[in-house]
């Protein structure tokens, strides 16, 4: 009956559905299906969820389901398994071809694009025929599912340019390949990141891109599903970092999982509302003459939160999109001087007016104003370079938006404020 | 010269470039260049920057212009036109077809399927043989720039499936196209919103999807590019909402753009904190018997706000990837509630130790660490069900993690601090 229904069913909901079942269950039911499917269903699920499927199979089922995926696919699964099971697939492999594309592939770091091509792509040599180039399609058919082009190469196996199934259609038997291909091919070498893959892709509006080694020989093809899949994780993972989640967790995940995720960044907010809490004891003599003083705690600290983060944010979008000349540091910095000083002194202004309205104490009205407008100058200067440092350390920007980071720009501002406090008052 | 130099640059490289030069010049760049090219950089170009391009284009440049693109970015262009030019430019098109297709995607709003579909597509009848559909693509062979498949309609128009270029090269000439067609497609209808075509599109790795009407009749197809914008921008979007930024500045922005930007939400800010201090102003008894009162107000803030935004991150999460079944709101909170008592215990333990170490007044230490865990739940309740709330009323979920929500839990979680201490001490 199981089988029945699903068959028909698009392997993609399947997944879709196994994902709420438990292990043993969802095993038994992808049993039933044919073995094509059953692999797509596999290569489909969530890594998380991925890994603790495959605990489950056998090397031999393994195998199998190896070998109906594509090889860029395949690599990542073997990646998931234990290094001995891996072997044992491996070795069990019976096409020497995937072997080879398979072995090849296992060198590549998971976020290049090395690791993200697959080897499956049609060649053309630029000598052939359209007729030859045809027979090619034919004997591979089977191997590459989506066909976009087909890559003309020379006798060196170096790209040289691609030909579009279009003209293949519409071009004569006769017709000589090195006649119709266009020369001029965007492609990535094998060491580019993900992130400037995606940059490329979107750029030019691509839905493969080649990959190539430094001497420019062909070594596979990157299709758009992979990128699409990229570019969410990255969204996904600025998303986390900048609310101080770890590792990809997600609703449905266990309690204990979620508060693993959460826990560590919360101990560093209370870390750093410890260290607050004592640098406010230095000061408690201020304190202890003009109350008030404590009345402006949450407003500057705030104010200095909020205008970090603008700032953070506005240089992450910058690095993510990076334009084609780039202003220099001193330039840039300049500019978020002047709307610092800008905001600032509104904030300033707008408070100075809110505390003479309320009838509070005209000195501290003047301090807090000046100290506001200090907070939000080194605040947004500290927003500024804090992602720039840590993206040329090779960290994810996204982290100065983060709670490490704006704990410490809390702390800060606060030193700013008592300071100030200290010195006028 | 600047001819020679620009000839075979890809238009993409070109746009590029003159985001950073003025308006002025760039146009006397591209004028040198063939009118294709010239299209295609427009096209290329950022919103805000060819609304200010196409200020200084004549109504026929831009009817010329929107000749050479696919239907859907001439759409897009004639919607940044005034209305009286944009009816002068649809009223001098000479081609009647896409007169056509433009009026009636004008239709559609922006962020829906329809916005996003191109009319250029090849569809072929059912009862064609190969032969009619290879004629069919010759003849559209211009119109249709990026062809995967051709799609397969009854006498009706209505979408039965599609043939793959492969497909058709590998099928002898005779063949019928009904006996070689997929008939199981994946398509859209019209008024499906932008985020669920994207979900589509990236669920079933597709390059292309076809767009349909209520009755099932083909009208369009959307291509992944456009989608990878989509997935992108809003990418970017939900970025400028949690860091509190409006509208869609980047850094070269101008100064007074960013402040526009920046400065409501930090008004936002200012606002809230103004009320902070009236609200700790009614504790002002309190804080004058015990004035390390005050010492932890940067601690509870900052663990309630963290928490929130962590809380408010893992739904707007869970709405970008809508699983099968979702668990019942009731299910769904008692999770959220037993995560948070697990980091408030845990916190309120750290805390209270912490105070016991370094020595403070014993009553205090237990009053804080009770406050924390009431934070903690509040921030966390507070964090799940506002972006719920925002995305059933159709605005966008992150804004729960934006200022404007954080500025009001940072309030609630003040008042929760100072009511515990009145409460208690
Ligand atoms: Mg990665
Ligand atoms: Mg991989
Ligand atoms: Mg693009
Ligand atoms: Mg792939
Ligand atoms: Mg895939
Ligand atoms: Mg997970
Ligand atoms: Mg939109
Ligand atoms: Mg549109
Ligand atoms: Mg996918
Ligand atoms: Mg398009
Ligand atoms: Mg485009
Ligand atoms: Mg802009
Ligand atoms: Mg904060």
């Amino acid at each position: 009956f199981i089988k029945e229904t699903l068959e028909g069913v698009n392997p993609a909901d399947i997944s879709a559905l196994l994902h709420e079942f438990d292990t043993e269950d969802s095993k038994y039911v992808i049993d039933l299906l044919p073995s094509e499917t059953r692999a797509e269903i596999i290569n489909d699920l969530d890594e998380d969820i991925r890994e603790r499927f495959l605990k489950v199979f056998q090397p031999n089922e393994i195998t199998e389901i190896v070998n109906h995926l594509d090889s860029d696919d395949a690599v990542d699964i073997l990646n998931e398994l234990p290094i001995k099971e891996r072997e044992e697939v491996i070795a069990s492999l019976d096409n020497e071809e995937k072997e080879a594309n398979i072995l090849d592939l296992l060198r590549y770091e998971e976020d290049v694009a090395g690791g993200l091509m697959a080897k499956e792509l049609i060649k053309a040599n630029v000598n052939w025929s359209v007729v030859q180039c045809i027979e090619e399609i034919r004997r591979q058919a089977e191997n590459v599912q989506k066909l976009y082009s087909v890559y003309v190469v020379d006798d060196n196996d170096r790209l040289l340019g691609r030909v579009s199934l279009k003209r293949i259609i519409l071009a004569g038997d006769k017709t000589q390949i090195a006649d119709i291909y266009e020369p001029e091919l965007i492609s990535v070498e094998t060491y580019m990141s993900e992130e400037e893959v995606a940059q490329v892709m979107r750029k030019y509006d691509l839905e493969a891109v080649p990959v190539v080694n430094m001497q420019g020989k062909l070594l596979g093809r990157i299709t758009i599903d992979d990128v699409v899949d990229v570019i969410t994780e990255q969204a996904e993972e600025e998303r986390q970092i900048m609310s101080g989640i770890s590792g990809d967790v997600e609703e449905d995940d266990s309690v204990w999982m979620l508060t693993k995720a959460r826990l560590p960044w919360l101990v560093i907010g209370v870390v750093g509302g410890f260290i607050s809490a004592m640098l406010i004891g230095v000061f408690e003599d201020e304190l202890l003459r003009i109350t008030a003083i404590a009345f402006f705690i949450p407003l500057i600290q705030a104010t200095g939160g909020n205008v970090g983060i603008q700032s953070s944010s506005i240089v992450v979008q910058s690095l993510a999109n990076p334009s084609a000349f780039s202003d220099s540091l001193a330039k840039r910095l300049v500019k978020v001087f002047m709307v610092a000083a800008l905001n600032g002194a509104v904030l300033a202004v707008l408070v100075y007016g809110g505390n003479v309205i309320s009838g509070g104490s005209q000195n501290l009205a003047v301090v807090v104003s000046i100290a506001l407008f200090g907070v939000v100058l080194i605040a947004s200067f500290m927003g500024t370079i804090t992602p720039l440092i840590l993206n040329k350390f090779g960290f994810n920007p996204a982290l100065a938006s983060g709670p490490f980071i704006t704990t410490t720009n809390d702390l800060l501002g606060l030193a700013i404020y008592f300071y100030t406090v200290h010195l006028m008052l």
